[in-house]
């Protein structure tokens, strides 16, 4: 049965979340919780909870509430966690470094198998035992390997043109760590990560709590 | 007046993005902008972009559409632009540098005025003109700089720990990239990043454009 095609993009967006927080509930051997456990833990409302989940199959029972662990493989299921991708980091500046050290995305499926610059005092050294190589090889590495996702972690004015080397070599998605909106004449798959919409976000808590009192 | 009362989260999650957009607008000279034009650009529907921006005002007009720059500045003073604040990183590992070198934070008004770690050979280094302290004197530095917000690049056992530290002396807000839902009994607001999210999301969209035909 395919569930996939009933979930829409601002559930999926969701999905991460309720995984983790059920992995959470598995690894301290809770085996049940209703939405209203789920939503005070999470803070979200318990009828989000419901109306999210109720969008791919009805796993929560009335008086019994969710089993956790059928709900964690469905969302897994659901977000392709068996899948396996082939993920390269183009930039070994401090980004690129702590990309590279996030030993939580190995375990979601994400395997690193290159790193790329230019800088010639950076090539040749180890990350994680990966050398980091010079990104003149990049279109040939991307095709041999047959990399899948290709992190972007380069200074501003070369993200595009690194994507774009990376998108004609045959990546199918980028994650773009620049501050700009990347967009490709190519069919693939971007996401960017906009680091300062999130502080943005944290300022504007910051000031309706503590120092919205001017108006 | 004050708008802020009529905005909800959900919509406010989504300001930072206008922002961006309205100021790319900006910066070509686009001095009004329909709400179709808007949503092909950004990806959102026109719908949900109407029904956003009139939560806090009615500046889209009937066949000229919005004020580039009134809209601009009204998601600014929403999002409380205006306002500065002091902020400090703790970890000046990869990540740690990564988010000090990010000179876009400052020109959205959180100004860094310190970094710490415990490592001896990393003290007294300097990372843009801020000398690496040493993370003893972390309590003492918030109350005496008066430090609005605390980003956490520490490492994952190290955390909760760190954000007490700094909760108590005194800071208003965390922002934590250690990939854990950070939870502290003090009136302090708390923004978890989870890059892993987003990098599922990524996932997931390349399962559904390209590998999803085993069902």
């Amino acid at each position: 049965m395919n569930h996939k095609k009933k979930v829409s993009l601002a559930v999926v967006k969701r999905l991460p979340r309720y995984y983790r927080y059920l992995q959470d509930l598995l690894k301290v051997d809770i085996t049940r919780i209703s939405s209203q456990e789920l939503s005070s833990r999470m803070g979200i409302t318990a009828s989000q909870i419901r109306q999210d989940l109720n969008c791919f199959g009805g796993f929560g029972q009335q008086g019994y509430g969710y089993n956790v662990e059928s709900l964690y493989n469905e969302i897994g299921n659901i977000l392709g966690m068996a899948n396996k991708y082939k993920t390269i980091i183009v930039g070994a500046g401090n980004m690129g470094l702590a990309l590279a050290n996030y030993t939580n995305f190995e375990k979601r499926g994400f395997e690193l198998v290159g790193i790329f610059d230019v800088d010639e005092n950076l090539v040749g050294k180890s990350v994680r035992e990966l050398k980091i190589s010079h990104l003149d090889s990049l279109e040939k590495f991307i095709s041999k390997c047959h990399v899948d996702i290709a992190m972007l972690a380069v200074p501003y004015e070369q993200t595009p043109i690194v994507a774009e080397r990376a998108a004609k070599a045959g990546v199918k998605g980028l994650w773009n760590f620049s501050p700009m909106d990347l967009k490709l004449p190519y069919d693939i798959i971007i996401e960017n990560v906009h680091l300062s919409d999130s502080l943005m976000i944290l300022g504007y808590k910051l000031n309706e709590k503590y120092y919205d009192s001017k108006e």
